[in-house]
């Protein structure tokens, strides 16, 4: 018999609002592994509820005796443990080489995205974690979350900008992993899918085709991220 | 018995001076498959001698009845022709996922590090190319190649910066491809062997994962990128 599996999911004020761009990497890959699993409504401050990961941020997932988190290591154990089914990588070499593509989204499509989002995400928190939030963003940024997210019509130019080689990739390629999704789509996609669950702001032109692809990631394991709380793209 | 292969390689005024990124890209690809080959010095101007691809540019592989220009081709010429010998990607999705960093390499390496060799390349073409050289980069520019260049002590902060994806896995592993160098890893270490072939700017902080990462590429296959002219690095 199968573990019951439990994710700690980052949610907003309402609790089925899930924005967390590396919480949606797990649960895609927990759909691509057909894994069932109980999401459970976390916010930034209720770190005593994860304190058994021995860190303080989400994903965290709870597989039988196992606890573990960081968005990457989960991909990891979800491989190892569960290898009979289907392949988040595609081998070994695959696995390798969407680390590159997981630490491309970390350092360069995230931070690029979360000021654009910032003002949003802070609206649509839950009361408790607001002062977090904007504490804890205020001082990377040295200035007001407004002011951050204002300048948001400039800075969409520049994110567009750094996604070329994902446009270039999927000018040729349905997917990041060719004719069919796997987890080297999931992590870029997590992204949009955080800014599509939290912000109307308009991310991409629609004749981009990473618009394109993100329809399509949409669409996949019936429509599970279409499905979750969130503004049209 | 096994087609002779040929590869036209782009050269600067002496014969040996061979630093054509994607040329490289397609020399460490030999050699990885551990194909013997005839490397034709090129240059720029010689169109018609590659005319038979159908194009202007290098790298071009005569590989028997074929004529294959574009090192991404070619290198999947080289994994479908010959299946026995080593993979260039390690299977399919591998295959497909290495594309993404060849075109982060072609859409954000490329064009950063360019205006910073300009100068250099120029000193060192041969006297045929240099107006052609010239004529082709400034019409891009918009201004004068030694203007392009001059800023490059600023310009290579940039790169650094450009860099980070590379540096984070390199963190972790100690090829991007893994425990051992493949095709992901010879297109962003052929824009290296570009600048050190051509260049005494240095590019790289010797701290920076990146330059061990190097070290190692330039020793593989026998030294065969380090036995190649160029400056140190």
């Amino acid at each position: 018999m199968r573990n019951k599996l439990t994710l700690y999911d980052l949610a907003a004020a309402e609790d089925d609002r899930r924005f967390s761009p590396c919480c949606w990497r797990t649960k895609m890959a927990l759909a691509h592994k057909g894994l069932p699993h109980e999401a459970i409504p976390w916010r930034f401050t209720e770190k005593d509820a994860i304190a058994a990961s021995g860190q303080g941020k989400v994903p965290v997932l709870v597989d039988g005796g196992a606890t573990v988190a960081d968005s990457w290591a989960i991909a990891l154990h979800l491989e190892k443990s569960y290898p009979h089914l289907p392949s988040l990588f595609g081998g070994s070499s695959a696995m390798h080489l969407t680390l590159f593509i997981n630490d491309w989204v970390d350092r360069v499509v995230l931070p690029a995205l979360a000021p654009i989002l910032a003002v949003d995400i802070l609206a649509h928190l839950h009361p408790k974690d607001r002062q977090y939030f904007r504490a804890t963003r205020e001082k990377v940024y040295g200035r007001p979350l407004e002011e951050v997210s204002a300048d948001r019509a400039t800075r969409v130019v520049a994110f567009r900008n750094l996604l070329e080689p994902l446009r270039t990739v999927l000018r040729k390629q349905s997917f990041v992993a060719g004719d069919t999704p796997a987890y080297a789509d999931y992590v870029p996609f997590a992204a949009f899918q955080w800014a599509r669950c939290i912000s109307p702001f308009k991310l991409l032109d629609q004749h981009d085709p990473i618009s394109s692809w993100r329809l399509r990631m949409l669409d996949t394991f019936d429509g599970l991220a279409h499905r979750a709380p969130g503004y049209p793209v």
